[in-house]
């Protein structure tokens, strides 16, 4: 049908703009691949929409020639979830020109953005406010809030602030059949009916292409206390969590898990970095809020990691004296994902856990592990304040990569059968996107794969909107 | 069809147990009238189940014989959402029986309870594991977690801790057909596709029936400031709680509109209540907790209070000295309503708006109503944190209550229609249930109660769940 075909391309771009349309293969490349570079795929064209109605334009004609669409943002996503697949058919739709904040509302302490605003122009904006927007990822300068919403993303703040569900109060939604709802509501109590937008949060672009929401602020941070603590294990790293709850209440932002093997890993990889506490097997990171300016929270921390060591939870502790110690002590955490990209290929989960479940979890896990894995080299760390792990595999140290990581799906499945069994989920804040698609029928019910179904069946029956993704 | 009638009423006693079919008429009476007396239904028979496996096999029976079911909790509801229409076709089920606390862990801070536990015996619960359930209603000794999860219950602590969606991480609900989906899990993180338990939320039983839930507990508060401020005008009310905000971040928990009619009410139908600021237009609540023992939050709202009116924020103010004149500062809040039932029918309205669009609102519905009803009586009282007004109407002084109330209609769409214009919400907190589904198609696009439609086929293709509430 190459009339068709140039009839589609001749429609696009007139909505878009031609320039707007990417084809050569350099240009569209980027597109195409995943962060992790772990996919690859193909796309018939990159579109990139300057405007919602551009958008809804786009796929009121993909409607019409049961053109499959992926929805891209900051393409920063770790499962695949907006790289298309290889067959070529689909259309990649990057929002990333959709970039205006809308408005900020500061008396309603609220900020209405594009889905292509990055996740740091957010901040910025919230900060010009006197406010503070609090979703906190590594990727922030490049990930955009589009994408943010559609994985429902996670990051440092969870503890306190909830993930990005809990962060939008309303949103824009350009349907498979490219109308548009507008759910742009900035209100933090509305009982009129199903909440739509819940759908439209972490659906990966499989419901609806998100192009705009409105986002809770919060009053700014103006003193801010971080500490690092080594512990004997991580059942002690869960009662510091509970005394810290206890005794920081809602200050306690961070509470952050690191293996001394993570740590190695991060400094080793990471010259000049502090070695605050040498020789323990786990660490925290703590990190305490507070909105007023000079509160007494360097003290109340201090008094909590005295009353850890006291009460033998914690080993020994520091509190940061600066802005750079904090910063520094950020950096052991925030750098084992580059060290570990460095030292080489290794097996990954983004797993959480009722956290009283954690530490018997661990124990079976690695025990399953050692056996069928001899030598495997575990990295563990995370968000423990969420019951959130990134539970990583290393080869063997000194082995070759490629014998270990053909082990993966073995790996896979034991790790993800124990988090099952713990009543754990496979993929805590990254999504299911490509990468877990075919896990899923094993880990939900048929009756929850069904339900899903039904509703994927209610907002996309032809089935165009991110196809072969989640699931 | 007698037989088939004894048939299933002979398969309904099989399952709960003959004592927990009512049929007699003064059984199922209390059952068949809203809290307000405003709705009365009849229905083929009460039930009261006693386990998930029996509201399942019920429901079973009820899809078998397309017979509409009518979910109850505590029956407190405001809106009509669990009364049962007048055609007697329908089976209500009680689910006051499902009334364990099935476990709590204080490691992971959630508690798993059944959808008939009352509030107050969350309360207590975490309390007893030295943790909290924040959400916090008038009807709390009453009210059951399964109806505050249906109908997305709000209260005096959103401003904080958000809306009974927030405080849930998992649900257990039968569905229309009689199974059930175990979403019981206790997860703060969790991105494995659609989040089911969402649409369940706030759906006042018209897609399943929830039967047990995981809420998330937090740590106790263990010092609390409460103040009370007189200001000129709802703008300085606003600007009250931005300054509050900025200085006691989350530890502002709660904070509360009262104009001085709804206070003058208040005090006149409660002899010995406080008039602790007496002369201003409008008065605010404020509340602040603290887990941290000993916590300087007095010395905190104190300082907030001094710069409110040194900023010419707040005309005066004043702080609680004690538990007892905190509670008798809430008392003049709470007690509004029962002085409005005292003092005869009102036009009552539970809406929301953005917070910096409710002065214009306010001045403009006046305007309007003082117009349209002479006279008219504003009496205003709400969750200014949360942009939620209970707005509500009463007769001129002196005048008798019939002809006024029979302007009830034309005040609610004076109303409602202003709450619109401004982004407003026509249901904050109460849901839509039976009194303002005929509302919704005004205020709703039509695409969106499209969609909300789409839901209910795909959940319950045979309308048997809730028929005639909220779509």
């Amino acid at each position: 049908m190459p009339d068709d075909h140039a009839t589609l391309l001749g429609r696009l771009d007139a909505i878009v703009g031609t320039s707007n349309v990417l084809r050569a293969a350099d240009d569209v490349a980027p597109y195409l691949v995943d962060q992790r570079a772990r996919y690859h795929g193909r796309a018939l064209a990159v579109l990139r929409p300057g405007s919602t109605e551009e958008v809804a334009s786009v796929v009121r004609v993909c409607a019409e020639h049961a053109l499959p669409i992926v929805a891209q943002g900051g393409n920063t996503g770790l499962c695949g979830g907006a790289t298309p697949d290889a067959s070529g058919a689909a259309l990649v739709l990057s929002l990333t020109r959709l970039d205006r904040v809308r408005g900020i509302d500061a008396e309603n302490a609220t900020i209405t953005v594009e889905a292509g605003v990055p996740l740091a122009r957010v901040h910025e904006a919230a900060a010009a406010a006197g406010l503070a927007f609090p979703l906190s990822l590594a990727s922030e300068g490049s990930c955009t809030i589009g994408g943010n919403l559609s994985t429902n993303a996670g990051g440092t703040a969870v503890l306190r602030f909830g993930n990005a569900r809990e962060l939008a109060l309303g949103l824009e939604v350009v349907l498979a059949d490219g109308r548009v709802w507008n759910g742009l509501r900035g209100l933090r109590k509305d009982n009129t009916g199903y909440d739509l937008k819940q759908l439209f949060i972490g659906a990966e672009g499989t419901l609806g292409i998100v192009t705009a929401a409105v986002l809770k602020l919060f009053a700014a941070p103006r003193t801010r206390a971080t500490a690092w603590a080594g512990v004997s294990g991580v059942a002690a790293a869960i009662a510091l969590l509970r005394l810290a709850k206890g005794m920081l209440g809602d200050r306690l932002v961070g509470f952050e898990l690191i293996s001394d093997v993570a740590l190695e890993l991060s400094r080793r990889h990471h010259p000049g970095s502090p070695d605050p506490l040498p020789g323990h097997p786990w660490y925290v990171l703590l990190q305490a809020d507070d909105a007023m300016a000079d509160a007494p929270l360097p003290a109340l921390m201090e008094a909590t990691l005295e009353q850890a060591v006291s009460q033998d939870i914690a080993r020994d502790a520091v509190l940061a004296q600066s802005h750079d110690q904090a910063a520094r002590l950020w950096g052991l955490r925030e750098n084992i994902s580059e060290a570990q990209r460095r030292e080489g290929p290794n097996i990954k989960h983004d797993i959480s856990l009722p956290i009283s479940a954690i530490p018997a979890f661990l124990a079976e896990a690695e025990r399953d592990l050692a056996k069928a894995l001899p030598g495997v080299r575990f990295v563990v760390f995370g968000h423990l304040g969420d019951g959130n792990l990134h539970y990583n595999l290393a080869p063997p140290a000194g082995a070759a990569p490629e014998p270990f990581m053909s082990n993966a799906p073995l790996a896979n499945r034991l790790v993800h059968d124990r988090v099952h069994a713990a009543g754990g989920s496979i993929s805590a804040e990254h999504g299911i996107g490509q990468l877990k698609r075919d896990a899923l029928p094993r880990y939900k019910s048929p009756l929850e794969l069904e339900l899903m179904h039904r509703i994927k069946d209610a907002f996309d029956p032809a089935g165009l909107l991110n196809p072969g993704k989640v699931l």
